[in-house]
């Protein structure tokens, strides 16, 4: 898994844009259709490989495949049939915490891909344990949380530029969910959940115009 | 700005493995290098597509051109040099609350795009407004902050996928970011910053093995 330098197909701007706009919050997906599975593996690799704050990935990504679970979760979901009726549905998790066993995980993985001892890594160690001790318990939740989004923010980008279609999901019951996942006292907890697939042919919001404020709304110069 | 239904170019499995393997930190940017116009109006198109719970949209991206601003950041920034050797740097603050008025502007926004009266989108409204006023100000904030987290992971990989380098800094002084660019009282707030460029030849961390745990450390399947 090195940064590869190697020559690779670029997406023209062009193509990226027509990409975005072509993502939406998909609501009805099509149930027949399903992932192929070299796809649906690339998809799982591009959550791996998702960057996080000192690389140290403060989460678990649970892919619902148990229809009975998803169903369970559709319940605690607004319903809303994204849940059982998408290809695939994931769980991001977030760590609760980010402790000192945590951090050595995450020097001993880092030490053993970069061929080093794990001591040669101590500065490196005593930087993170310095970071995390300022924060109290839960904004070490918060921040795992936000890391989460980053994975949410790449899977659905990663998603679109392959054809797949998204839909995150916040309007969840994340106490229930972690009741149905098992992950009360596990050290997890549910962040945020994303359902990917097709389109169905008649979903209305496929059509509907993607509305956004307007650039100079949001970007400014300084 | 629809969602486009027309058949588009998209990665295959390969292409987008290749290109978030390719992706790292960038440390060490090629100062003489600048993303060409094009190119960067694409990635400011990219943070202004980005998906939001709602489609709220909570945020301000600030891209700091002034060099005598970007030095000061730097300062704030652990004297990170990506701050102000690449090419572009974007500031991402967040909304740091969710306000009747911030929800009557999206509904209004929304309503433009899709040719309704804001008062067809009254139920969603109260829906919105519901939701926002289980939360605390700090809860708000803090979703907001999230959404935020969406926009950088969409910025990093759609930026991968056009052969832009990128640098998500956190290790940066928000008060004082917030300070130099006048955002104290303004009602959004330094979340995070991106760096973005070409990476220099020489920056080591480009041929650094790639380091993250294994997928079945951070994968499980239900």
């Amino acid at each position: 898994m090195r940064n590869s330098p190697r020559i690779m197909k670029h997406l023209t701007a062009e193509d990226l844009l027509a990409t975005l706009r072509w993502r939406y919050a998909t609501k009805q997906f099509d149930a027949t259709r399903k992932i192929p599975a070299d796809v649906w593996d690339a998809l799982e690799e591009s959550l791996v490989l998702t960057p996080s704050s000192f690389g140290l990935q403060p989460w678990k990504f649970l892919v619902i495949r148990d229809p009975a679970v998803r169903a369970r979760l559709q319940s605690e979901s607004w319903n809303q049939p994204q849940t059982t009726e998408a290809s695939h549905f994931v769980v991001l998790t977030a760590r609760t915490d980010v402790t000192p066993s945590d951090i050595n995980a995450w020097i001993n993985r880092m030490a053993e891909a970069q061929g080093k001892s794990p001591d040669e890594l101590a500065p490196l160690k005593g930087m993170i344990a310095g970071f995390a001790e300022t924060m109290s318990h839960e904004a070490r939740h918060a921040w795992n949380m936000r890391q989460v989004y980053i994975a949410l923010g790449q899977l659905m980008t990663a998603a679109a530029t392959l054809g797949i279609d998204t839909c995150p999901m916040e309007g969840i019951s994340s106490a229930a969910y972690d009741r149905i996942l098992g992950l009360e006292n596990s050290g997890y907890a549910t962040a945020v959940a994303c359902a990917l697939g097709y389109r169905a042919e008649g979903d209305k919001y496929a059509a509907t115009p993607k509305a956004r404020f307007e650039r100079k709304a949001v970007v400014a110069y300084v």
